[in-house]
């Protein structure tokens, strides 16, 4: 459990016994938390007749000013922590919005964090929320993340809730695409067109998410009664700049696949520019599929047909299931896949055969 | 001043006199804060060996662990907060990238915020950096930051640094590239390949950054005895998206520019896909030039033109300065600004006259 001090008395100029928060006054009064601390802080930004009316209504119910001190004695700090792996992809980038939208109704400050899959960054930023008394924290799990982390994490008293990955073993609610039906539904499309040399790239096998997209691809080979060279499969990719860096070696296969499953739409439109730089036309010459449908999937040249994931689902979900944790309802810690569409545009079409 | 509270005494369970941080048993173990932090909450992730050894140690020097209590007494939180307008421009992320990659190296936990330039956002963000006693703050300052803003928080004892954008009246540093110098070099390019009618597409004057931009290109085709017709400037765009829905504005011109300096890289790749769906093919029947030098720009069909900004340099000159600042060194509450080049790349060429 987190550490709690009963303390009441007075600490320097700091009375600790009263439990009264910023969003206390804000409520009674109708303006906004950020108002609040400002006037209490005598603040110029604050006009001086809202300032006073603040300041009168926070004596009248006793309230004193410090979170620092506050946190002591109170169990709400009013922050969540978001963690993830890549704020550069704007994948997450829309998670965070819808998370931020929730959070803001609800008057939570959101600190946000970046852990570039490596634990002991995860590790730092958890240690700090804890130690900032934080109230809770969504995270899309480091590469390698154990089921103890979480655990460690929960039995601190953070309640937890994890997007885009799950990590096997960890009690809590994970919310995430379908990803395995994803990229079926993208290879499906491709098989329906008329290509049987359909190569996969990118994503890595170490997440849940790179292995249930790339099983979703091998299922619907199979079942289409496809072969799968293994030459077609060209893991790690994550980027734009991966994605173009690999057309070379994709486009230098012997036996070349007319049409490539990719693992996000950032690999999918670097491959589609580097075929472009290639000379051929991505779209005609070969087909793509990408995985999220970001903005951007609409406007790429050609239009990128890809796979919807839901992000913003995905982010509103886990801010409302955590609010709903922190005001102490009972969550089922299960994995919600969100099912995800194909949205069909401009870079598929019937194969050209050379 | 920041309120601070000397305290001797015992607080329930924590003692509130000594002056020791995580960092200095880290230090002293050879181990990271991360590390020290978990053994001291007796975490199974850390070895038993290294937890006993690190418990040892505090308990010798005295350490008591909890950086709420501990942050009553010290003036030094570890952490740093960083806020932004728009995370999701991978201009920022490079920036980001860079920050963290300097404070990591002095063990500052860093808190990231986005403010979509609406004031009120940023006033929440830095109330809850003093309320928690950061060490300072990175920002780039919403549209409208009043100077008071500033000096309100360095007032409160957090020290600033701005970035990509200045405040007039803000006395702190601040690390943005030459932005007219940039759009001069952009122009002058277009200027030299033959071309004589030149648009500039997005940005906004109520930024530093926008209307130095503007003036870069004013200036540039001033110099040159070009003239500029007021439909040749489409202000506002800062998205690919933007600049993708501003090309058909843009080609149904009656005197159609042969040529478009864009506001930054997002915008130009967006018009460039534009022109695309039109059917037109950007590098030949219209040149395009972006702003920021983006990992992106080398790979977009076809390559764009650009003009580096520094932002490694911003983001780490910034973490630098703010820095020393905390290490008590007097700084020069100046602007900087870094020199861009420009990167000729495909998305230019000589004007073609139908």
């Amino acid at each position: 459990m987190r550490p709690v001090v009963k303390a009441i008395g007075t600490l320097g100029e700091f009375r600790l016994a009263q439990k009264i928060k910023l969003s206390t006054i804000a409520e009674a009064l109708g303006v906004s938390t950020a108002t609040v601390s400002l006037a209490l802080r005598d603040s110029p930004l604050v006009a001086d007749a809202t300032r006073q009316r603040i300041k009168e209504h926070a004596r009248e119910i006793g309230y004193i000013y410090n979170r620092r001190a506050a946190s002591l004695r109170t169990s709400r700090s009013g922050i969540i922590g978001v963690v993830v792996h890549d704020i550069m992809n704007p994948f997450f980038a829309e998670i965070l919005r819808s998370i931020e939208t929730e959070l803001d109704r609800s008057r939570q400050t959101f600190l946000l964090s970046n852990h570039y899959d490596q634990l002991e960054k995860q590790r730092t930023f958890i240690d700090t929320l804890l130690q900032l008394g934080a109230d809770g924290v969504i995270m899309s799990p480091a590469i390698g993340t154990p089921p103890q982390d979480i655990r460690l994490v929960e039995e601190n008293g953070l309640p937890t809730v994890l997007i885009a990955r799950s990590v096997e073993g960890a009690r809590v609610p994970v919310f995430r695409g379908d990803d395995a039906y994803g990229t079926g539904l993208a290879t499906n499309h491709l098989i329906s067109l008329g290509h049987t040399r359909i190569a996969m790239i990118g994503g890595t096998d170490q997440t849940s998410t790179g292995r249930d997209r790339y099983q979703g691809y091998v299922d619907a080979m199979g079942k289409a009664g496809l072969e799968i060279k293994p030459q077609w499969r060209f893991p790690g990719p994550r980027t734009k700049q991966a994605g173009f860096e690999i057309a070379g070696a994709f486009l230098a296969l012997k036996d070349k696949p007319t049409a490539a499953v990719c693992w996000n739409d950032l690999v999918a439109i670097g491959l589609m520019n580097g075929i472009a730089r290639a000379g051929l036309v991505p779209g005609v010459d070969i087909s793509v599929t990408g995985y999220d449908d970001l903005e951007e999937a609409a406007i790429a040249t050609p239009a990128l047909t890809t796979v919807w994931n839901g992000q913003r689902d995905v982010g509103r979900r886990a801010a409302r299931v955590l609010l709903d944790r922190l005001n102490g309802a009972e969550v089922n810690p299960a994995q919600e896949l969100i099912k995800p569409e194909l949205h069909v545009r401009q870079s598929t079409g019937k194969p050209v055969e050379r």
